[in-house]
């Protein structure tokens, strides 16, 4: 009886890639998660550690990247076809590759903003006393993105700063708004769809020089629209998306191909208000 | 120095309703998730346990449910002021209640036919050897629901088995599939949206007498529609709506209100195949 | 060409059991997520709709807890053999029955009290200005259940009330706690440890006749053992344990198996404080 | 009436850090999810965007892991008191700075091996036909860590790679294990403990020089020591911790600050066996 290596695959899972294609000022958007594995003879490294055969994970990554700007990403299975044909033919100790993808969604709001496929959740908090009654609306998972017009610059800098200043980033959050209403009678379908577009039309149309800006953009809309809104507050989780460095591949990355991050993130909490409405009950805060 | 009780509540969350509304064929659905919370004068449960002035929480959720037959769920709001000044107004002990509501949307396709609304992911798992490409395209997420034309009876029963046959059921399920081209050259996109305008088309036209015929009504129409598609696995779960009990409260439930349960559920898993096409790679199996 | 059925099954997912065994005073607890999914001869049900070979997916999850019951839940791969055994042997249509089983730890506090298996995070929330510096300190995701030693009953009873009173009931919850420091100036490690230990000693000892009681002993005794602790909040999730009506299979169920609920779920939340501690600044609030 | 802007504040949520104290060759391990926010006057960028008074949130990131090499992270509320004075002293437009921590628990397994509290589930899959019983036991969610004994070199390298080699890396990984047993009659929870116990041990002796090497060591180790397992099948992802580079702010990082990555991450999978086992039947690979 001997102990022996059986089946075995290895790879890097879900490599986060967004890939803008620029058209004059229409933009279009694609975005993945990339899983790729590969099998062959591994036994060297599996038995003896020599990785001679072992092509590294991070450069699978790094390859999703590059093919994203050498070939662009049109559908899911031509890009996987393309990744694992490449692994496949170039790599001798690789017998098979497999590329899983997964694909979400992007509505288009105009020509370089967009909005995520999916449902936001529309919430309602109400707090009645016996003598008051207190309704608080809100939306939560209202995904937006613009590939451009949004600046950072003019910071202040510490010890601690290495931020480049830019004039041109992709600008994404996942709205997390409630706002007050002034009485417990209003019309609320009508409320919250008016609300939930004001608050996309300030996004959109915001030429951003910081999220902060944008916030109190959407917020202020919100306010001027709907006259039966006393106040919003926003948390607005700044979606970093980073630009891959594609250099060493001898390729330019013109504010194509991103990485999409998940940890960590900006954050930018802020209430628009009114100065002519009475202070909220407590609930407001929780 | 004394160590006292400061601000508290109490309450029943996320209590998970589905209100359907039978207008002869046309039926319309309102998916909402329930919180509640009280405060007062709770010293005494604190304390000493006297339980005199705590109304159960169980009691909070049922009343969800009698309010929901009663008045109906017209916008969250209002269905929350409703339930709040109930609490106030019937509980002397009460001085405030909070009601938090989260609302899904759902968008009609059919008089009893509907689709959550929110995302659902396209996959794509391409697996490539020397001389073979697959490709199996997917999607996961996509969220139907029947209010009516569903059936479940004629089972076996043991010993263990208390289900009552019924003849008129919600049918919900979550749509996880997965489908393998015959070659690795097909026109993608065209392909991914006729193979979910089937499978949806299947479920809203299919009158069920079991998940699993409509599982296989699904992927049958999947494949005489896309001849591209040489076979279809899918895994349907079935999302469990129970009937609420309402008659302690001298109401009747005619298939109105439900409990939206999480777990557990069923699952059913099957294959659509065509009898003339080669066997899939181990990968299909993964 | 024909378009056939391929390899199916179908099955009831994540039944959630806890099976408490009561030797005396002494109770041992297994708490497993069982899913069952039966093959077989499934032709019928797919193309006609003839269920008389489908074995209800709510009979499995009966047998499940009536399983549990008769037979005890030693070892998860033993009671998955029995359940599996079970189905082939006396459903003529199944030729294949598998059982998944997910098992999860408890360690013993007392003779009838546990704490799950598993990390709660330490938090801490640290706010400081120009002249003040205010530490709150937090535990959440420590669950405790005691299998006794629960009554809840006195309660007002109104029309929609229909639970009964009980004077035996498992109380389970999972700890979400903040408490605020005197000074920013303690011995960190020290303090925390004693008041985890605090709050679970006092979970442990309290024969409770309502959580909130509960909730008040475990602050009071955090605040009676660290005077470096100001005032402590506590939200208190009351994870439902349901007893299993076993009474259609003839078998009695004395408080021995239990649905674990996820959802709805009682919340209670309450702080603790001093008479003599100066006011949070708003920070305590969120 | 005007519009106004309310109570806000910003900050860089969810650093993941992870720090090593190294004595030698015994170290020490702190894991903390730091979020900071800060508020003051912060007017001009809502209204105008003018970000002179807005210190980047990747500037507190900076600080973050400049801070854990400078002063170390003995307990959270120190390290955060500390972050939050520094902004609140360096930065003059800053009133007040929240620092918020998480903390993961981790335990020793050697000079330089953990593993991070929690649960891992136990899990077991029964399949039984008429004539035949699988079982396949398994584990996941078991988290191990070594802080050095990994090394990544001799790969090869193609025109994407730009991965350095190297001698001394932290190497993570969440255990997802499930070993087929020769019979369905073993001791359950002694073969359990033992299989936990051997991998456990193996990922801990091994000096590794890629994951695929621990996965084939941790394998082996349970067959040698458990006769009752036939084979092993592991599913490893490559926890990556990125070093953090600290040059910028004139620090070195002698592999003592680390970013605990999310995605991507490597996935390496194998399965140990034996030459003379049975094959297993198909529910082994699902």
């Amino acid at each position: 009886m001997a102990i022996v290596l059986g089946p075995n695959r290895y790879g890097k899972a879900e490599t986060r890639l967004v890939r803008v294609v620029r058209d004059g000022d229409t933009h279009t958007l694609a975005d993945l998660n990339v899983s790729v594995a590969l099998s062959g003879d591994l036994a060297a490294t599996h038995l003896t550690g020599d990785n001679a055969g072992v092509l590294p994970t991070d450069t699978m990554k790094n390859t999703v990247y590059a093919f994203a700007k050498e070939h662009g990403v049109a559908e899911p299975e031509e890009f996987g076809l393309l990744l694992a044909r490449h692994f496949v033919t170039t790599q001798p100790q690789v017998s098979a590759a497999r590329v899983a993808l997964e694909s979400y969604g992007w509505s288009r709001l105009g020509p370089h903003s967009f909005r995520r496929d999916g449902a936001c959740t529309r919430t309602a908090t109400v707090t009645v006393t016996a003598n008051a009654a207190q309704v608080v609306s809100g939306v939560s998972g209202l995904v937006l993105l613009n590939t451009t017009a949004s600046e950072f610059h003019g910071f202040p800098r510490d010890r601690y700063t290495t931020l480049p200043e830019t004039t041109d980033r992709i600008l994404a959050t996942a709205v997390d708004a409630r706002w007050r209403h002034r009485s417990a009678d209003a019309g609320w379908a009508a409320s919250f769809a008016g609300a939930v577009e004001a608050m996309t039309t300030a996004f959109v149309r915001t030429y951003s020089h910081s999220l902060q800006q944008t916030l109190f953009s959407m917020g202020s809309r919100v306010l001027e629209t709907r006259p039966e809104i006393a106040e919003i507050r926003l948390a607005l989780p700044n979606k970093h998306h980073y630009l891959v460095d594609l250099s060493p591949f001898g390729l330019a990355n013109d504010n194509e191909v991103f990485i999409a991050g998940d940890r960590p993130y900006g954050l930018i909490e802020g209430t628009v208000t009114r100065d002519d409405v009475p202070p909220a009950d407590a609930e407001w805060y929780r």
